[in-house]
């Protein structure tokens, strides 16, 4: 059976069900306009541990185990553990599936983990390879800052188009039954580099990703930009949804005024939290799309969203080699 | 249709056949005993480039644009491109990925990145999502010395445990027709973690995860080890491959004296070589199984094998803050 939609997209023929989602976040974003979405705000960011690192593998190991106890399931009724982070070789991802006995597959997309994990883990569910798995990702603001910029003892200044990592984890579980939510469409996308450098301006290194994933599904799947009642971009900020929205209108005549959010700009109340251009980081779009999303579907209030986290996949390697950023941002269609 | 076997192991329904591959090696490995397999040898392991990322990231291009190319496909055929390595945000296949105009699944499995990215790009094939998919990964000896342990100038002195990083790529191209070698099933692995924290004892860290993947897919498949013509491991190397057949007789009953072999072990002449306890990276599995195991698939020498490339999961950072060094293994038996 062929499942393949258009050039890039794919439909999937068993509909996987999201049967639940946890996400927990930090202190800062436990004060933001998102607050009340959130399973669990921690009151200390280190959470417990000694270094930050092992925060955030720790809040990654209470995202999936507890998304699994919501689903009313054990470790061992999960086949795969589909995760990644920003870290260096995952190590918040490896250092959580290591505690579980749930078989792991490592993903890396930047910040594109959260629909790159859900989509490859819907597609593993349809596919017949599983009967329940689970999707999830994670960053902290401490661990990423003093690994991508400066120590955080520098207190370096940052300048509007700088975004603020989101400090949390969200996980999914993915079953085959129930009046859940579920994923009705996939759209991996291609690498795109356009020749940003600006290790502070994410947001335009990623825009390009996001056009292209956002207008090839909707040309695969013939449907329109206002078909769905959200269109939620992972974690580009205010001005990269500005120039998203600007290409899209533009070059494809897709007006997206009407039903698009974009997870880093609705995570905090910028001004008063002093974040610039918004949140970013693999946990911005999880948090928000396990949390607010996936809240306001159950409720029914959303009933067709296209989940799109995007990427930039640079590391302080290839940033000292005086390389471009490129992007990358993956679509996963979401129904109930 | 529920292709599930066992606790862990999908059976493929579909059969993928993996219709290419190649594989490109440094100078050294181009002077081991495996060097009239690969497809390429360079002279210069800079590949031309200025720094070794680059150098990594342009042989990891060259594998998987050149087994397009034996396929006698083009770029434009392939569904989804799912690799990784092992720097840091997977820069090797990243910077490779932006220059292929096809969708990338980012992987991160450590050295078993060959099989994890192999299995998965199977799913996707015998899930109907793929017509075409490629399956790569890469390391390099200068990038990875210089990233995990020291700076290369240092000229540290090596332990008889260490192993020698692989400088080389291979890709397979994974499609729906032909009498190629195809994959039958796939058992993707658990992260183990029995107390290593040896950077210089990779062997050791891994073998348990080996033993712990090539157990559970004899257990799951109803297979006898000495069912596979051959049975090979990633790059455990000499020491890490005697305590993977000495745990696998002792616990499990399973007797590999006669049909195992250890990527690590046979890439290089450790003697001559000055190799230590044998290869080890992402790239090492990746050529082998690329090239001899491959090789000798088409050429009829042999019919069944299994392939189980293994993965050291640690970052600088998590040894720095003196974490254990979890494994991981993926098995992926292949036939003809």
């Amino acid at each position: 059976m062929n499942k393949r939609v258009g050039n890039q997209t794919i439909k999937t023929d068993s509909k996987p069900r999201i049967i639940s989602t946890y996400s927990v976040v930090g202190p800062k974003e436990g004060e933001g306009p998102l607050k009340d979405y959130f399973d669990r705000i921690l009151q200390d960011d280190l959470n417990g541990m000694d270094t930050y690192e092992k925060a955030e593998s720790s809040m990654l190991y209470m995202a999936v185990t507890e998304s699994i106890k919501k689903a009313n399931l054990k470790e061992e009724d999960i086949n795969y553990l589909v995760a990644g982070d920003l870290l260096n070789q995952l190590t918040s991802s490896c250092f959580a599936a290591k505690d579980v006995n749930i078989p792991f597959v490592g993903l890396f997309g930047a910040c594109s983990t959260m629909t790159e994990s859900l989509g490859v883990a819907a597609m593993l569910m349809d596919g017949g390879f599983a009967n329940y798995a689970v999707a999830a990702t994670s960053s902290h603001f401490s661990s990423a800052e003093r690994q991508f910029r400066f120590p955080l003892e520098y207190g370096s200044q940052r300048p509007p188009t700088a975004q603020w990592t989101v400090t949390g984890s969200g996980a999914m579980v993915l079953g085959k039954e129930g009046n859940y939510p579920y994923v009705s469409y996939v759209t991996i996308g291609k690498v795109k580099d356009y020749g940003v450098n600006d290790v502070n301006n994410m947001g335009e290194a990623m825009a390009p990703a996001a056009v292209s994933t956002i207008s090839q599904h909707l040309i695969d799947t013939g449907r329109k930009a206002e078909d769905y009642d959200l269109i939620v971009t992972g974690d580009l900020g205010k001005f990269g949804k500005e120039i998203t929205m600007k290409l899209l209108l533009e070059e494809y005549n897709y007006d997206l005024s009407k039903n698009y959010i974009d997870c880093g700009e609705e995570i905090f109340d910028n001004e008063r939290q002093n974040t610039n251009a918004g949140g970013s980081g693999c946990g911005c779009s999880a948090v928000v799309d396990c949390g607010y999303i996936y809240k306001n579907m159950i409720s029914g209030k959303l009933k067709k969203v296209l989940l799109v986290s995007t990427g930039a996949l640079l590391s302080s390697t290839s940033c000292y080699q005086g390389l471009n950023i490129p992007g990358v941002a993956h679509a996963v269609a979401v129904e109930i």
